[in-house]
């Protein structure tokens, strides 16, 4: 079950960690882990967590950037234990992996957990679609980013199974990939900086609420090329005054 | 919440399976941990898996029998990840919960945990009322301890309604107005016509494209004014270029 699905996990302290992590997953019959810049791997602590997981340590891609995890994904989830001030919608993971299990297989999709101490930065969470607030106690909320897996692989195997009979889907176009996404954000802070709409020296913040409004709308490539059109348009438009002037 | 709940590790092995087991407890809202005859307890690999919850590992109880463990106990409750065939109910961790939490707060109730390798003995099921079996992969259902003691006190979290009312969400801004929406796609017919974007003689079809796209948005008031502050800088631009070059 959920070939698509892959478990990424951002700069991880501890080799142990990424073993445990590696046994959560594989109890729950999900494969394909993903390393972005992990302090120590391989180590003999990730094996000896991962108990006989330790062909998904084999198999695990290690990468450098979060976007290099993502290639490919149209679906990109987020997950916290303490709750965050963002402005971007925050699901319990039993709603979210309702609306995980419930995509084409065809859609690539990542889970992505962030650091133990530190979590996922703001320009990380850029990337997420979504965000799964796992319920905690407000006194302390210290998942260990192992049981985070824990969690929401198990509602994904629930939610997977509970949808074992699919209703037929209105067939969308394929969706855009993250690394389709990235370039049309970069084609949108050139155009932006262009215009002046943006304050070269501090475009971070402006960037990110466009990046919350954008990911929300999980454009399908056809949208994405229309979007990028508007831009390119934009750009000749201007170009085009300049030549009739001289 | 949940002051009447207990855990029970049955003769665990490895010490770091106890510290785990407290910080999942702790993170879900749990105080009360009971060991049966551990094999290392206090230990210094606890303590460092407990991270913050060593709180709940000076207070743990350690006793030497299963029947110590249960002691005031009205319902008994075990837990496997391993199909097993006993004549006794079997329940889903979710379904499990919902009957927990719906005791009175009077009944004393234990969760039950066994051997990392061994699970619980025939005798010790025969303290249980219920069982619970924690999905899992049939090929691989070999659940740690400790992350089965983060999914059953998750699903008690849950049924206990902890999270229901939840005060502290980030207020969103209020969202546009179908008015405000309006004026935005009459704005952006017009910015796209003056770029050429949109045919003149049959912009319908990409706007319609462009209403579907941005209404999935559901803008907010902010949002909606920085887009319309994209487009106003884009025409703005443009009539720069137009006077410099004048």
């Amino acid at each position: 079950m959920m070939n698509n699905v892959r478990v990424v996990l951002v700069e991880t302290s501890h080799a142990g960690n990424i073993g445990a992590a590696a046994r959560a997953m594989k109890t729950m019959g999900l494969s394909r882990l993903v390393l972005v810049s992990p302090r120590q791997f391989p180590a003999a602590e990730a094996t000896a967590m991962a108990a006989g997981a330790d062909d998904l340590l084999a198999g695990a891609e290690c990468v450098e950037s979060l976007g290099q995890a993502l290639a490919g994904c149209s679906l990109v989830v987020g997950s916290s234990a303490r709750p965050r001030r963002l402005r971007m919608p925050v699901m319990t993971p039993r709603a979210m992996m309702r609306e995980v299990s419930a995509q084409p297989d065809s859609e690539e999709i990542a889970l992505v957990f962030g650091r133990e101490r530190s979590g996922l930065t703001n320009d990380e969470l850029g990337f997420c679609h979504l965000l799964a607030e796992i319920p905690a106690d407000p006194d302390y909320s210290s998942l260990n980013v192992a049981s985070a897996v824990q969690i929401m692989t198990y509602e994904l195997r629930l939610a997977a199974g509970e949808d074992q009979v699919r209703a037929d889907r209105v067939p969308m176009a394929p969706l855009a990939t993250s690394q389709e996404m990235q370039h049309f954000y970069t084609h949108l802070e050139e155009v932006l900086v262009q215009t002046g709409f943006l304050d070269q020296g501090n475009p971070r913040h402006l960037m990110r609420r466009l990046h919350r409004l954008f990911n929300r709308v999980r454009p399908d490539k056809n949208e994405i090329n229309i979007l990028r059109g508007i831009l390119a348009s934009v750009q000749t438009w201007r170009s085009e005054v300049g030549k009739g002037r001289e």
